[in-house]
């Protein structure tokens, strides 16, 4: 048996490190963890005591595809909650986390060899996922000067059938405004591109409430998940907005590809949505980590930075310290025992010179790793 | 925006019967359920108890792409139990559901245009996975002396790149015995066609034990749930086997396209292994639940019907009271008050000559529809 040409999709250079971080622990060291994108915590209290009463309550089978009513017209209200827009609960799709989104998204949308935009750095698994579905994730190189986001005339002569962005971005946690935002759908209408927001950091955000594309239009699929704001990373829940002609094609894509998601998840998630002074304590976990960061990386030898609007990352120039962020990153964990996330997963051309870091953890995990970043960068320096 | 070709998948016929059944609910009529394709039970009360303490130790964030190594391990050792066959737990890899298994599978083995054989009748999700991922569904029309299952001699000059198999088979519930299964095997290798056993409803069988196509051979892919056997549809966790080197390959497309399965469902899982007692018993009921559909659906009319080997379900022959089963099971629906699944769902061709009877549910219910179907066929051949 051989395997397809389009399995061929890169590993997550990121696992490396992982697992060297888990051998070191396995040793007896203790390691410090900014490679992980996920929130430390775990669902919140309601989300967990919501699902323990219904396990003995309901016999949980499947679900409808689309999702638990009740959960479609909770995120909708959501939508009035965060950004005062009226969304119908017809418009709703829970899916199996963001990224069963993407699959649904991607296969509602696209046919084999249409060509995709993404921006570059960007989520690693935009372009394996396209890949594993025989499409074309092209990559759009964006500017220091635009905060590494792409914008309107980046996508000039590309061809494009679809235009992917994310705001706040993983892996620089920065933001499109309306106008750029607004710009960016524009210009891929004008192309006759498909436009896919993805919202999965909205609501961890610091300066400015993030702009959903459902501000600007509704001629656009919106994809969004419990796993960030809400905690819920292993759950594998998440929602996508779109038109509402086209919610036959997805439901019937979504009852053939996944049944349905969870039934537990989908509880959990309801109740997670009314759990607001948890997660309200969880942002200001990250709000005091981000400020700690702020003032910790350049201190510590790493100026190259910019303050992230959301999201709980920092993406650093290293560029002046070395060409093989991989190598760079193996030699943070075994000098200083902070596991880091290469660049190179993000940004395959560029990312030999930068790297990530998450603040996602508990505070002291925050101080103890700045700590340890300080003083392996006087030590190198020093040699 | 446009929707792509790909996604133009049929819709599940059954539902325009499950929304016709909701609505007379609502309007205060009783309804026996004979459509749905999944236990009445609960997961086990041992998985539920587990995953309630699992929610107050642990974060339950992503877990590996894999699955929980434990988890693993376990389902490894089902391999002795059920095949006595020897298998290691680095070749077990845990899916959002065998919903998710397929997609691996596919991607994992197929490319745009590779075409894929399934028998026909069938589950319906078969064909319109492949075409969401552009691969051409190759019916194989099955024959009643067959059983409705296909047989090596159907595969000459198909020019398969691929061969899905299922036993017991939904909707007839037949089973490829030792033979059958090592012929269809070699034919498949015969032609260079990757060959896919889904074992979904293994455990549930009746006369003999099912034959897994690993106590054949190692060059194949098995799929299989917690759905069924172990009662845990609405968890979405199921299980797929692979070939020692196709192992890394799936685990690129898992990281990517699912990140994990939910850890909730992993945990319950894990737990549900060990509920034996539990599981028997609901065995038990299906049980007998077959025995009185055996005797009862040729005394109310249908007698054009086989035994099945296994799984919960009765494929009827009722070509000579209709040529339209959707027109029949709204029929039956509105007067008998029995809701029952159309066989053009399972086979587009033959299938308004068939319907499926389930038997998953408790025991009362189904000798209430054995008699209203009775006293509806008698009613309808008095006219």
């Amino acid at each position: 048996m051989r395997n397809s040409t389009r399995s061929q999709v890169d590993a997550f250079i990121v696992m490396d490190v992982m697992e060297a971080a888990r051998r070191a622990e396995a040793s007896g060291r203790h390691i410090i963890h900014m490679e992980v994108g996920q929130p430390g915590t775990a669902a919140p209290a309601g989300a967990r005591s919501a699902l323990a009463r219904a396990m003995d309550e309901d016999a949980m089978g499947y679900t409808v595809a689309l999702g638990l009513p009740a959960l479609r017209a909770r995120i909708a209200r959501l939508y009035g909650e965060w950004y005062n827009v009226d969304l119908s609960p017809g418009r709703v799709i829970v899916t199996p986390g963001s990224s069963g989104a993407f699959i649904l998204a991607f296969t509602a949308l696209f046919d084999a060899g249409d060509r995709v935009g993404i921006g570059s750095p960007g989520y690693p698994s935009y372009r394996q996922i396209l890949r594993a579905l025989d499409l074309v994730p092209v990559e759009i190189e964006t500017a220091a000067e635009n905060r590494l986001q792409p914008v309107a005339g980046d996508l000039g002569g590309q061809d494009l059938s679809g235009l992917l962005v994310a705001s706040p971005a993983n892996p620089t946690g920065t933001m499109l405004n309306r106008g750029a935002m607004t710009d960016l759908i524009e210009a891929a209408g004008a192309q006759g591109a498909s436009f896919i927001s993805d919202e999965i950091y909205h609501g961890i955000e610091y300066e400015a409430k993030a702009v959903s594309a459902l501000e600007i239009t509704d001629e656009c699929y919106v994809i969004n998940s419990f796993s960030k704001y809400f905690s819920m990373t292993g759950w594998r829940v998440g929602w996508m907005v779109v038109p509402e002609d086209h919610v036959r094609v997805i439901e019937r894509l979504a009852q053939n590809l996944f049944i349905c998601p969870s039934h537990a998840s989908q509880v959990a998630a309801l109740a997670a949505m009314d759990c607001g002074a948890e997660l309200e304590a969880n942002m200001a976990v990250y709000r005091s980590n981000r400020a700690l960061m702020l003032e910790g990386l350049p201190k510590a030898g790493f100026e190259r930075i910019a303050p992230p609007d959301g999201a709980f990352y920092v993406y650093a120039d290293v560029s002046h310290l070395t060409d093989d962020s991989r190598a760079f990153a193996a030699e943070i964990l075994e000098k200083a025992g902070v596991a880091v996330t290469p660049g190179l997963d993000f940004d395959p051309r560029r990312g030999g010179g930068t790297i990530r870091f998450s603040y996602a953890r508990a505070t002291a995990d925050i101080e103890e790793g700045l700590v340890r970043l300080g003083r392996f960068m006087a030590e190198r320096g020093a040699r």
